[in-house]
């Protein structure tokens, strides 16, 4: 159940890695090369980071082929893809309500400060956008923007630090903190939520 | 004293992202997470590669904290921050100090070679702006202007690495390192001083 | 030997960042910085996934020397190099070929699964250039344009998990392995094969 919507998250970033390579006109080895940084990238950097090499993601062969199925999805269908983009956005909130919590988990059980754990719950979920972003050329779409997007998964996470801190962490409490996430991100898009930009120097 | 110190230059450095984060307007999350990575990157990368992980900077809170506080100040009072913006020339001066000799002292615990470790040194002192810049969608600053910048860095590391070779290496070596520094970054600033351009290729 | 031929990558990958770094007019410092991330990034990228740290490329030496030469070399002699550029083409391959055949033996030897390694290979080989690319602030020439390049370092770093799987890894291996990558480089300039780009989305 766990790996299910883990790898269900792998391959929703994976296709908005991919179809970035689609728009950015690259060859299908470099469409497959953005799905897998984008699907892997936050969760590798978490392990790097917490000193749980190799990866998860990299020592396990499904986690691999996930992002290469989503590569070639994109590339073969991308005209009907960008049809449902909305339906994308939603398989994204779900992806980074699943990354926020599993990532803060990981962090708590490698013995990380609360402070830290909610950040790599964070960072995992945003991570592999922003190496997309990076590697695809362009300023991230996550630092950007001004939408509710970091700040959901940040919220997610700290459910999971509450809950582990307090004593209460149990699996419901993880599905409690995506869920928070997931509700934030899709709220945010209804209601066109808006994190405050600093005012422009003059 | 040596802590004090270091979350100084953690501030300092999380001063200069939050800055740059603010002239490209970013959200206030973006504006901290770009004071994050610029204060804590160059020692995340540093531990990464000699092995100490998770990295010091992310297992105690108080490292998480300072750049938080940077990027706050940033996004509060940015028109005052850039009326001062002399004195954070001498503070970034400070933070690169700090961290080319705790950097090099840290790699040479470590068992790493001379050479690696005059680097690892230059590259926690100079490595959060190259991560600052790269996820900020510009081309470094270090490597794009020719300001005597990791020069004086990796001066900083060498007399940490040679006083550490030769077996002279005490508190005060490390005081010189960074006063060496520090003190050839304010004299580049005054006098102007570059390093050499490769000619333009025609 | 086998070091001789490895410091030649690193040599030649080097150089190729020295050069980025001389059109771009980067000082001699930034060009060196170009160099050691071109020549030794991809090493040291896959290292910190397997958790061989520090990174076989930091802690020796020599390693670290190469690129320093290369850069040098690149400043003072450009004009020259530009000249020579399709020979660089040649060593360029045969570092790609070296990279990608002992970054997967390596993965390899620390149990990473076949496809991991197979990935690693190429990343070796191709992770310098993507740094270089991405701290040069341009799209990475490896993901924009559509060579065989990735292609052919996975193609070589194939053979060797396809013999080490199937008990028929020998050094010979590793040598056959770096002459299918090469040859299919140089086979794909000559004839100027492509690797299929997305269609337009329209």
């Amino acid at each position: 159940m766990q790996l299910a919507l883990d790898l269900g998250g792998v391959f929703v970033f994976g296709l908005s890695g991919a179809l970035v390579g689609v728009r950015n006109r690259l060859d299908v080895l470099g469409i497959l090369m953005l799905a897998g940084l984008t699907g892997l990238g936050g969760g590798v950097v978490r392990d790097v980071l917490i000193g749980s090499v190799p990866p998860a993601n990299l020592a396990d062969w499904r986690y691999l082929l996930v992002p290469a199925l989503a590569g070639l999805v994109a590339f073969r269908f991308h005209p009907r893809l960008s049809r449902i983009e909305r339906y994308i956005n939603w398989f994204d909130a779900l992806g980074l309500g699943l990354f926020c919590v599993t990532g803060a988990a990981k962090a708590l059980q490698f013995g990380l400060n609360p402070v830290a754990a909610a950040l790599l719950g964070m960072l995992t979920a945003v991570g592999g956008g922003i190496l997309r972003d990076v590697v695809a050329g362009r300023t991230p779409l996550v630092i950007r923007n001004d939408e509710v997007y970091a700040l959901a998964a940040l919220a997610g996470a700290c459910v999971v630090v509450v809950a582990w801190e307090t004593g209460w962490y149990a699996p419901w409490v993880a599905v409690a903190g995506a869920g928070v996430c997931i509700a934030l991100r899709l709220l945010a898009i209804r209601y066109s939520w808006r994190v405050p930009r600093a005012q422009s120097p003059d």
